[in-house]
């Protein structure tokens, strides 16, 4: 059991919800990475999609960018744009990994942004407008059978052949590909991905390579699987391929969230909670509303009802409090009967997510790290706070 | 079928997504509630809530407020104070359904905002605040057994008991409630709902009463749950209870959202798809990549595996395109198997919701409108734009 933090009610103000970034634990989670990448000579990039899963690009980059990384990996040109922005340094190189969409070069080129090319028309659309407007960096991304984003084997096959044609005005950084089956203990598809990246590769002229995230550097053998580029993402921000395996007993969480109190009320056993009626208590309960809900990111798929119960708390000094009924698009409801009233009285607010709640745990119960994006974006309900060096908010 | 919407290049810029909100259809929406209101000699005010679930306040509030519109209800204090900002105006008055959290008081006070009070403890604690610094409004909500917000029985007991006592400094605007049980074709408990109100209403001093929103206009006998005040929302932005019960045949829906193609690629018979390889494809299929996921709003339990088929899709040129496979952080995949060759090759986006792929299909798929304050959210991706009269991209 880990501290709760104690907030004054100035701090919330005319907000019902604090979200607390901290900075610096990621750029302590970074540096795990870092000595897993070292470990064979890699070099270590960082993923920063979603604005960082929400802990926001414009603190996290600067303080990436100090500690030494080089290599920024976001999702689209538009994030490309803002970290460009935030970040205009020649050896920041910056890879949206989306590809590159009809219309989007100019963007690409006049930011130095670096399309990770999903498809031949990609690039030889590229390779053309740096033909006509000055040599670019690329990146190619062979599909390893995920049938998502890149090269496909019809592809590798027309690219191996016509290499230097469609290649002749692009400055290739390095392959990259990813893994789509890594979150449970069966890694089989893991070894598949890697024999057909081999097969890929056989055919190519030889460059640098990037397979390995977040999850398969945790849960894959590093000299197998680190190549020559890792570029963790999730971990970052302290989650994990999912809750039992942490990136190390040293990671931090980055990421708290509270939420006011509003009302505290008693119902009868028996009696329904919420929308649809859709959760019977099973005791005399006494239940709290917590102002937070779907439209602030708190998924609905959270919810606890009789017929799909998730088992999600929220969290007050010492005490796991069950989120019951559906929540909605404000409110969530707590079971709060084991708390004692002078506990109720001093803290008016819960622990959502925190040190008390692992957000690998509700992204484990989620199926995914849509809860943090959802949680992290910006929302005018929340008054936000970031522990950073040198932040007057930075205590514990 | 409806028109698919043709939208020039230039207008995605640097971003992938287009979303269009059309506030002339949701004023034109409103009318239709204001005629259901008149029918029983109510008013009829808005729920902007979630910022109009997307829609924005900043446009809707005002161009509502033009044609008559007096009662505005939000959830937070928040989403009032912005109100108040949009509409200074004295008769416009805002009512946060949310109730009064400590150390709200003197926020709602100063911007006349009316808080809709949830328990006995938030009216006193209004009642002194107001005794001291002058008398204010308020709105007394009664639980009529939902167990969220508001008095429930043994409040009511004690209210009725000391109503002087509890409203000697405040002004009772009138009393609401919430249907909580109304989405599908059984009422039996939006009676029993009304049976409880009407027992705390005969302990009561008599005020008007708001007791209908969106969902019980539409399902229930107008002359009975009327009452003094309807308050739609959902049905404001095109929503309804569920997709069969369309507010009216006359509504109109009033959020489009276009996503870009970035590639096309074609995988065999027997392979899967995605995250988890959770879908498999059942012949040879051609797939294109379109760029809105999770983090964009695009919820994740749209998603269509092997297990869970949803059966949602997105639109192009009159075909329908099934998504497949998990949804993922910014792209999603979708069969266009069907689609012709010169079809693709024309249009390089996709309809997500808009006249062919309507928001209360995806709403009853989702279980409710997360989706639609999902997909509403401030995002750097989205280019945006409005329509309203003299609008520049009012066309059709």
């Amino acid at each position: 059991m880990k501290t709760f933090r104690i907030i004054p009610d100035e701090a919330f103000g005319a907000k019902p919800i604090i979200r607390i970034r901290d900075i610096d634990a990621v750029v302590h989670n970074y540096k795990l990475f870092k000595e897993k990448a070292d470990f064979t000579n890699s070099s270590c990039g960082v993923v920063l999609k979603a604005d960082v899963h929400g802990l926001q690009m414009n603190d996290v980059a600067p303080a990436l960018y100090e500690v030494g990384v080089k290599y920024f990996f976001v999702e689209e040109l538009c994030e490309g744009l803002e970290l460009r922005r935030i970040l205009p340094y020649e050896d920041a190189k910056i890879f949206a990994m989306a590809g590159l969409l009809h219309g989007e070069e100019r963007y690409f080129k006049n930011s130095s942004i670096i399309p990770c090319i999903n498809s031949l028309e990609q690039l030889d659309r590229w390779n053309r407008f740096c033909g006509e407007n000055g040599k670019a960096s690329v990146v190619i991304h062979l599909d390893t059978k995920m049938n998502r984003l890149g090269l496909l084997d019809y592809e590798v096959e027309i690219l191996a052949k016509k290499f230097i044609e469609f290649t002749s005005s692009v400055q290739i950084e390095f392959y990259m590909s990813h893994f789509y089956d890594i979150k449970g203990t069966d890694h089989t598809n893991c070894f598949k991905q890697y024999d057909v990246l081999n097969l890929y590769l056989e055919k190519l002229p030889l460059f640098p390579v990037s397979f390995a995230c977040t999850d398969s550097v945790i849960l894959l053998d590093n000299r197998t699987f680190n190549l020559n580029i890792i570029r963790p993402g999730i971990g970052l921000v302290g989650g994990a391929p999912n809750a039992l395996s942490p990136i190390s007993a040293d990671a931090k969480h980055t990421f708290e969230m509270y939420v006011k109190i509003s009302q505290i009320k008693t119902v009868k056993k028996g009696e329904s909670i919420g929308y649809g009626g859709a959760y019977t208590v099973k005791r005399d309960t006494r239940l709290a509303l917590v102002h937070i809900g779907y439209k602030d990111g708190y998924l609905r798929i959270l919810s606890e009802t009789d017929e799909n119960p998730k088992g999600v708390y929220v969290y007050m000094d010492g005490y796991r409090l069950p989120i019951i009924g559906k929540i909605s698009l404000g409110i969530t409801t707590v079971d709060v009967t084991d708390v004692p009233e002078s506990t109720l009285q001093k803290f008016n607010y819960v622990e959502v997510v925190g040190p008390n709640v692992d957000i690998k745990y509700l992204a484990d119960i989620a199926g995914c790290y849509e809860i943090l994006a959802a949680l992290g974006r910006p929302n005018n309900k929340i008054a936000d706070y970031t522990l950073q060096k040198y932040s007057s908010l930075y205590s514990n």
